[in-house]
């Protein structure tokens, strides 16, 4: 018995030793998703696990880059064309040099041989991170599983996040 | 003396084995609100004990919702017009759709019955999340006690946040 | 050998009762960047080991108040005017009021006795409050050690803000 013991401690123990990184990515800014997407693959990288639930805007970052519109009636429909899906039609958040924004900052990214959003997102799911989308965002936006790239974990709710953030040594909202 | 040593220690353990989330509330955004809102509820479900500190913009989120203008001099009280307070009134960050996008939003929101921020904050005060507001916004804005809805914790500076921060198993700025 | 073992374990003990606090100041805007600075000061008031990693916009927070423009390229030349770094040329990132509302807040805020960020700045390095710049950034933006303030940290990836954030009892993306 109390050998029994003192493996589960053991266990426990092990399993502490292990650190977690849990990130909500609700936005789909360019800017908030490179680091979002930075800290998801430095975080697998040094060995700790990592959990991303995408929910609101952030959902959108999910999708297929080639899926134009999605939605299940006008209002999704005309949400999914003026917030278009896909690491690849990620904007900046700040709008300045009339949208010329956007566009240098990837160039100089390139330049500087910082990985784009959609090859972060690769190597994330090669690394092991959890990608988990939001079910009520999946709802609000009408979107199906065949509007998402492969890879994801089953859709979460909120309750499912926060059982995961406790657990967690570093929790960020992005 | 022994007996109350053990006591004492398993009363700590027991505190601690109660998690806790700490966030604040920065903006008041309908979109960030509603994140907060849903994760302060679906945690004090799950068990959690919450805690949100309201400051800056996320203050007015506490405001009555019948209250056309606050503050004491005339840049508090146009600040006040500009940006309304109360849940009723919250609009999204990112402009879109020529203003559509809060109306489209919180109709699909009700479409697939999501609650609104409205019902979110009651539901929260029922649950037992503690609402704290921030003094030095307070001050800025000019507002006064009556200004708020019923059922808040005593004002708060960003010293007792942090002391209630440091204990908490998950941290958030929204 | 199981006294050098006991007072390891005290250290560590020593250590673990230090409440840390890790941020990222990933904005430049005025609203953002003051409850960053509010936090950090606070924190480190409290007796916290606090430490702050500026990145992408965030990282124009810590150039000296006094270059107009800097950067290597056309295109990083141009960023730098749009987005003029240092704590006295910080804006709001709401815009309303057709630009009287950074105006406003920083007349308010002295009116009110709170501390401008560049202020706080200097109290948080007089307190002990490490700021990291971020290497990447640094690169991207084209910037070089000379357009900072004195007394920051050497540069960081984010590998090593991870590994700070694991230790910390805070977490806060802001």
């Amino acid at each position: 018995m109390q050998t029994t013991d003192i493996s589960a401690a053991q266990q426990a123990m092990a399993d502490e030793s292990v650190k977690r990184l849990a990130m909500i990515c609700w936005s789909n800014d360019l800017d908030k998703v490179w680091p979002t997407l930075i800290l998801a693959t430095t975080g697998a990288a040094s060995g700790l696990e990592v959990d991303v639930f995408f929910t609101f805007w952030g959902l959108r970052v999910l999708q297929k880059n080639n899926k134009r519109f999605t939605g299940k009636n006008w209002m999704q429909k005309g949400e999914s064309f003026v917030d278009r899906g896909g690491t690849d039609h990620l904007k900046l958040g700040k709008i300045h040099f009339a949208g010329m924004g956007t566009w240098m900052i990837r160039k100089l990214a390139k330049q500087y041989k910082v990985a784009s959003p959609t090859e972060l997102l690769e190597m994330a799911l090669e690394c092991g991170v959890r990608l988990h989308p939001c079910q009520m965002t999946m709802d609000l936006y009408g979107l199906s599983p065949e509007d998402f790239i492969d890879g994801l974990q089953p859709t979460l709710g909120a309750a499912s996040f926060i059982d995961m953030a406790a657990k967690a040594d570093i929790t960020l909202f992005i």
